[in-house]
């Protein structure tokens, strides 16, 4: 962001959902010259980030911020791209410091200004050129007079600039920087504080090894992606708040993280305490809390909350991560929905596709893209081809899917015919390449395959116990599209996805009896209600995932209000209620019918940022194995701690 | 609220500062009747509190919404109270659900209107009169025909009503409800879920104990009270972060809560890893974090944040508490008390003076009060009577002060004496009683005193080494302040009176030599500097703390961001920095000079919501002692789980 060849437009797009009506609105009307260009708008280290199209005439950008326009061809300035309306003065970066301006902000208009600035150095040159950098841009600052001198000046040290606003020459002008067209003229330059030897330079072409970065969070910080990612997230959870706050009366209750353990569900990290042998769980989720509120006529609660799960074992999970919590009374799981998909539309930076969102039964999800969240930036659908076998395959319980993909990818390689051994082995399942189509099925039952899926296309084939056979096909699927990518052979969509799985089994079959496939407080399909008794593992579930793009990033459902029914799903699943018996208690004195949902804040930021994993959005993320790579913890405690909480360690 | 002598006046009155103008903005013009009466305007379960004395004919009132006005003599309605400005829709409170209105929102205007609601069965009548209860209000359903019956439905039972909405005849007209004009005519009643006896009943002249109340927080929940404070604690922190964010560019990042421990402070909890020996620390404050982000460039940051301090032996304390934590860089102490007065003038539900607050300094706050969290909410400052004293008294180190009060209090009485001498033997202070100070001091002082104080006064004398006669005289200061109250003798405003303490020491004299007296991160001031090494305990900090009332409610500092300085405070604190290597690192890596502050929310809406303690506005908190009331929490934890985190419990 800061390299050549970018064009820096300070405030040219902002604008937020009709509701707020506070937040400028601007309507981007692109000029002629521009229609063959690709315009890419970001912001400065701030808000969102944006893709636009050209071609369209009057493209419109939801709260852009402090904007950054790169352009690839002919567009070299944005002065044509006109704010329409304009409702609410700009935040104030300045108020209570001892700068008058930022070091983006200053244009022409303030030739003759006396300023003081405050920042980081970011360069200098032969003495007389400095370039200083703090949050909101960069700005060129230049010695006209013997009284200031900075030869000897180390990149980074903070200093303050007092000095004056004059324009650069015409043919100086840098217009590659929303500074480019003034330069300040120091009077005075005050070191604020002194640098040591950094263990790596901000140059974002020679960017460190993430473990060497999160040593150094703390530096690592100043990069511009680091700030855009949590200016990003603070800005997209501020007007989540508002969406629930000011649109739609939710409450933001903050509820205990220190807690007893729910039983089922996540391994809980313990806390000891000072009453010997007695420890708090950290909780995995607010889950009790928010029902409670219900049953206390909270009716609309929502939290943006710290939960805590100690499954360090799997890779980008973090112990400690942030859910937006929301449970609402007299609802229903399309009101959920609804509730979500306006939130999102209304909130998400980037372009979603109008509500109602997709909707996908888990079954149709698992028999058509073999996962429980499908990634829908691109095709590769099964095929269902039990139709097409003989009698002999018809055992119901026993599935056959194709996996048509064009011919032209021609025969996998070695490395990719492991890899699905690999998966075969995992789900116990057959799979049938292409090549041996014909000589494991008959020719005959070939042919009617072929010309059903066109001459155009091999398949692949998983045939195993049905569930099985799926998600062996859909883990080939995943890995058949980045091959298919790469060749030019599958168009992925670079568009976020929005999907609804919906319809999932209240029960999976697990090695002590049943178990549950969401959380125990999720309400059966009513339509199934019937089956609980008899075929409980045929019993439909009202819970709900949202999957963006292959990723789960929040799930929910229509709970159980019902004391005895909770009871009743209790005792099947064989969990012991009397550690929930205050929940219980809660559900049994006048618990109004409530649903709710989570979404996962870190995942859903990591998708907005296009950011690599969630550690980009983490201002200070643990490492795979749950250690912070800036302090050392998890450390030794002392022995006086031990004994205070009545602990002793052993092997 | 649901008693009787109220009257419900809906959307009265509502008002947010000019900077967000979405906000609905009203004044209240109250009519000429009104002018001898008490006007006391709350509102119903939601947003703030608010009292208005009459005879102002322009009484503005601040963000108020779905209002209702209590008047204790004329005004039976507030038809005169009309609304000036509304700029933005009120927040849907019916959105998502299956309802069509909420239970407070019916008027004349609905009259014929088919509606669907839902709630509880506050109250019901002769099998034909039902009054239903929802989070915004009540309204009379009535029973028409004979298809709908409900002769043995429970209080709080959970019911859904389909009807239409008719006028009430004139003469039943219910002035006292917002709804009072109107009833909903039941087509249908559908019972959504059964209620089992409860522990207690939701009547506020029949409140329960609090142990009661705790136990089953999810039915006191649907007390007025506490609706309105979670309500009020949501509401004001929007409102500071919409001022943060919207108004002053701040990030609010999300910080670790599982860290190291921080050297010196409060006890801290320890989290077992699965990493045998090795336990995370619950952070008591992101202090590390907020400066480490300075240094990485976020320029101005704030988080509301959970925090952790296992003092649970101290009263009114929780093992978790929420502070909003801010941090700014290139900023110093006037632009952090500057922020924080505008921050709470602009959020704060209840008047506050316009700023800047009143400041103090430490010393003057002791010499004068007694305390360094004096509640100026009422006189009784201290008379420093060294100068009054014969030289033999005029050691440097040893105080006298005198707190006058009127004499028509008469004598102490024993209990109260008794006080006196807990506090003298807690302070090794002489105090000496208004009937003894001729005895002890000599008539020729004692007359100079009585003049200089007045005829009609008595005083209380305490001496002994200055900070500690101080501090014993405040005690008795607080003492006095309750009787002469209670006996008409001292007035007690009831607004509120916020007030900085500044200049504290940096350092205390401890056991082993010097403490910290705010943190070891706080920046000495600089014009002590020379006494650093000579004087270390003259030196005063760049500390301040934020009072009202008596309450502490908020404190920070200028902190020191020359890694050099912060070396040698942490030597001369005698804290091995090692463990501090990270933290001191990112002070020499370019650190901006920065500053910050945190605020008690628990304690902040305690005060905005008139409550009697912060488990009032905590929708979830524990006992004294740290335990769980509702779960029993802290538990037994599994042989498994030990073994898993290996640790072993001992005695």
């Amino acid at each position: 962001m800061w390299g050549r060849n970018e064009f820096l437009y300070r405030k040219c797009v902002r604008l937020v959902p009709s509701r707020y009506p506070n937040y400028s609105t601007y309507t981007l009307k692109l000029p002629k010259r521009s229609a063959q260009s690709f315009l890419y708008v970001e912001n400065t280290a701030l808000l969102p980030l944006r893709t636009l199209k050209s071609g369209n005439h009057n493209v419109c950008s939801r709260y852009l911020q402090n904007s950054v326009a790169y352009s690839s061809t002919s567009i070299r300035n944005l002065q044509d791209v006109r704010p329409i309306v304009k409702t609410q003065p700009e935040p104030d970066c300045n108020s209570y410091t001892c700068r008058t301006h930022s070091c983006g902000e200053l244009r022409p208009e303030n030739k003759g200004q006396k300023v003081i600035l405050c920042g980081w150095v970011q360069f200098s040159r032969l003495s007389k050129f400095l370039l200083l950098r703090d949050a909101y841009g960069l700005i060129q600052c230049v010695v006209h007079e013997n009284n200031v001198s900075f030869s000897d000046i180390l990149l980074e040290t903070v200093v303050k600039i007092e000095g004056k606003v004059t324009l650069r020459p015409k043919d100086t002008v840098n217009h590659s920087m929303a500074t480019g067209e003034v330069e300040v003229v120091i009077e005075k330059l005050e070191v604020l504080n002194n640098v040591e030897k950094l263990p790596f330079n901000l140059r974002s072409y020679q960017k460190p090894k993430e473990q060497l970065r999160l040593q150094h969070r703390y530096i690592d910080l100043r990069f511009p992606e680091m700030q855009h990612n949590l200016r990003q997230r603070s800005y997209m959870l501020h007007l989540m708040r508002r969406f629930l706050v000011e649109g739609h009366n939710f409450v933001e209750v903050e509820t205990p993280t220190l807690f007893c353990r729910t039983p089922g569900g996540a391994r809980e990290f313990v806390v000891p305490t000072h009453h010997s042998g007695l420890f708090y769980s950290l909780v995995q989720s607010p889950q009790q809390f928010k029902q409670m509120l219900m049953s206390g006529g909270i009716d609309r609660y929502f939290q943006i909350a710290r939960c805590y799960r100690d499954e360090t074992t799997r890779p980008d999970r973090q112990p400690e991560f942030t859910q937006l919590d929301i449970e609402l009374s007299f609802t229903n799981q399309d009101g959920v929905l609804c509730m979500i998909e306006e939130l999102l539309h209304n909130t998400f930076p980037k372009p979603l596709p109008k509500p109602p969102f997709k909707r996908i039964s888990y079954k149709d999800a698992l028999e058509n893209y073999g996962t429980d969240k499908p990634n829908l930036t691109y095709g590769l659908k099964f095929l269902n081809i039990k139709p097409f076998l003989s009698d002999k395959e018809s055992d119901s319980s026993v599935g056959a899917f194709a996996l048509p993909y064009p011919s032209k990818a021609g025969k996998l390689t070695a490395k990719y015919k492991e890899k699905i051994r690999e998966s075969t082995k995992k789900y116990n399942t057959k799979i049938i390449l292409p090549e041996n189509v014909s000589k494991e099925l008959g020719m005959d039952v070939a042919n009617k395959l072929q010309n059903n899926i066109g001459q155009d296309q091999s398949m692949i084939i998983a045939m195993g116990e049905n569930e099985n056979a799926c998600l062996c096909l859909g883990e080939v699927r995943e890995m058949l599209a980045t091959l298919l990518h790469s060749m030019n052979l599958l168009e992925i969509k670079e568009n976020i996805e929005p999907l609804w799985v919906v319809d999932f089994p209240l029960f999976v079959k697990g090695e002590n009896g049943l178990e549950t496939c969401h959380h125990p407080f999720t309400a059966p399909h009513p339509a199934d209600m019937h089956l609980l008794d008899t075929e409980p593992l045929k019993v439909r579930s009202l819970a709900y995932d949202i999957v963006m793009n292959g990723n789960e990033v929040g799930g929910g459902s229509v709970r159980v209000h019902d004391v005895k029914l909770q009871n009743k799903l209790l005792k099947m699943l064989d969990i012991d209620g009397s550690s929930l018996s205050h929940f219980l208690s809660a559900l049994g004195s006048g618990c109004p019918p409530h649903a709710g949902i989570a979404l996962g804040i870190d995942r859903l930021v990591t998708l907005a940022c296009n950011a690599e994993s969630i550690r980009e959005v983490i201002a200070f993320p643990k490492s795979h194995d749950g250690r912070d790579p800036l302090s050392g913890a998890p450390n030794v405690v002392s022995e006086e701690d031990k004994k205070y909480y009545h602990i002793a360690t052993v092997d």
